[in-house]
């Protein structure tokens, strides 16, 4: 995301704060992406829809005379749906490899393990059946680390006022040797409505460069007693860049029996000055009805300011 | 309007844009006005009411290798009647004179076609009951072609996911000379509540500058087969500019047996710096009853940023 | 507060703005703070509870050719209980040591009187009881006037469409020596739910520095027909700087009968780069039961950008 940086040192012409910018790295940015096209679902209310997202990001961040960087960030989303208000506040510390950060933070698993690619412009969701467990636990504290290759992340839940923190909490570590990373995790969902006792998911991801293609590998399996038996949830992505044109195939699938596969196939292609024309086309399928998939599809523009 | 430029060329310090930086034309933007002050309104629950309006916009650009302008904004718009939400987002793509604009769009005919002048520092609403079917339709969908002097636009709507578009459309054309402009448009509005079928208005507006003043004058005529006869609406205003002052007069009516004309007079002054001083005072008629109008006026300042 | 400055003269590529150029002083600000930690409350239904805010102004100004300081802001406020939306917006004209301010504006006894700070990183309300009617009045006209050592505000209250104005107003004076301030204040708060009458509350408050610490002391008495007797609020804090770290002791009380005292204390201490750690640790009373009060205590991290 190409970020616009407004330092303070350039910019700030009020008096006063000379004593403080000798040693202050403090500075706010604004930056921005969006994304506008159609989409398609076959036999929904309405088939083919426009569909918009913008997704600008304020942060701000400065460091401490003892090297620790501290920030905090909120985002300024709107689309379609009716989404269109300042959320996603976080406040971060970071020193030593070590990366603290509390508000809406992201799950752990979701933070670093690779997962199946989507398809298209805004993504017409190959991977939500098979990736149904993942990144689904709630939390508000996030702790990083990160060595040399290796990222390790853990999330955990505490009170808010007024709302008591769910036992949610979750570990993952993913190990980056450039050609090749593969990630591990494991979850508990705990206060799932409808379930007597917690979700604990453990999975797998991975990514490879090879022949010039990046290959996504996915697999997770979760369970809980009230279960009847586990369900595990798998796929695969491979995207092949070809100059300004990547194309992009995925597929996912779960154990459950009357589940197909979803999968489809996409093209991105790259216009330059951040901006991108991506598109893409599937077959997605309801996992608990003995039934044939729909057909999924969308087209549009992407921008990053 | 002012506009603040945040530009990547000349702010980016985060390492690793430096590839990107030489060809690319992102930016963003924001951009500010505001205006306060006070209303009069006769017999109104609260006749004399302050008010405020801030209006700020955020706005992000690209330029593509191919030479296309793609674009995404934003309003942070805050006044005393509530509203304090970002809202309005909008993606557009511009090439060769055309500009395709998807999201909370304008109009057709709001878009280019002359109307008149409202009076005061934020409207007395002159030109409300005279202009009743001007900017009324709903769309999603916006395409403007510029041609030298000739500017057109048509506008449509397209689903939404949870909701069906209404079949409203415009289209609308201007002519500007410089001295004189001249435009028309035709819009089609359709479900609208309490109707069978469409509202279909003939639009027609110009201005031209004579004598030191600007003037513009406004006809449209609405039908549909639910309204006993078609009704027509219609009106001018005078734009006077003497130094800093501006004295404006406007004056609106439709052609319905109970109503009678509405008219205001105003002035603005300019104060430099973006800042001016602005108020009128006028009439303005319920258009279905047989009654006198009633006094509006309004007086405050408007700045822009 | 450190703010960012984004100056159109330093920033706006735009074509056409070069004339504007010449004397405009447009600009925007974006300015941040944030705070982030965890609170605790005695017998709370959540005792100890993760909290963060973030506290982000957009706001603009310019200065017309008479020298008349114009500008508008509001805020970008979001916190964990919730709060996530543009608000407070503010329109202002500044000139002579006058300045005249519209819209959600702050009462005139909380703009200028000292009075006694809170402990902790955002506050754990050792000066609310004893505070109970400072800062209660509803306004949307304020006008301030510096006149060298002296400030005085006076506040008051008028309709905007679709609300009644309450006839509340107030009054505050201080006078700043440097080493001391000492200020003075009476509001008029009208309309109260349950109450016939407007309660009237005169405030005095004053701050020195001795001995190296910097002292606020604070009294004010509030009455009403509707009241058996007067009610009085009073406290004291000191604060008392050494080096990076600062300590800071509390106290306040009222004289109804059944209200033991508050008190706390808390250090905070400066790690440079606007970046400081608070925490403080108090106890609190419920001024209407004869009970024991509670303990309340918060620490976490306070950044300014």
């Amino acid at each position: 995301m190409k970020k616009v940086l407004l330092t303070t040192t350039a910019l700030v012409f009020t008096a006063g704060f000379a004593a403080a910018e000798g040693h202050s790295a403090a500075s706010i940015t604004i930056s921005g992406e969006a994304i506008a096209g159609v989409k398609y679902i076959e036999d929904a209310a309405q088939e083919t829809t426009q569909f918009l997202e913008l997704d600008f990001g304020v942060s701000g961040k400065t460091v401490t005379d003892g090297g620790l960087e501290v920030g905090a960030s909120f985002d300024l989303d709107l689309n379609s749906g009716g989404e269109a208000a300042p959320d996603d506040e976080e406040v971060y510390i970071s020193g030593g490899g070590i990366t603290l950060t509390l508000g809406d933070v992201g799950s752990a698993d979701d933070s670093v393990i690779a997962n199946i690619a989507d398809i298209g412009f805004d993504g017409i969701g190959i991977d939500d059946t098979a990736e149904f467990f993942f990144d689904t636990t709630t939390q508000n504290i996030h702790v990083k680390g990160e060595f040399g290759a290796i990222t390790a992340v853990a999330t955990a839940n505490m009170d808010e006022t007024g709302t008591d923190a769910s036992e949610d909490y979750g570990i993952a570590v993913n190990y980056d040797a450039g050609t090749f990373s593969v990630g591990a995790g494991f979850t508990n969902n705990a206060d799932e409505a409808g379930l007597d006792e917690d979700i604990e998911t453990f999975i797998l991801g991975g990514s490879v460069t090879a022949g010039g293609a990046d290959i996504n590998l996915f697999f997770h399996t979760a369970d809980a007693d009230d279960f009847a038996e586990s369900v595990s949830g798998y796929g695969a992505s491979v995207s092949y860049p070809m100059g300004a044109l990547t194309l992009v195939a995925s597929v996912g699938a779960t154990d459950l029996d009357d589940d197909d596969a979803d999968f489809g196939v996409g093209a991105s292609y790259d216009l330059g000055g951040g901006v991108s024309f991506a598109g893409g086309i599937g077959q997605v399928d309801n996992p608990f009805a003995d039934d044939d998939g729909i057909m999924v599809a969308d087209m549009g523009i992407k921008m990053k300011f």
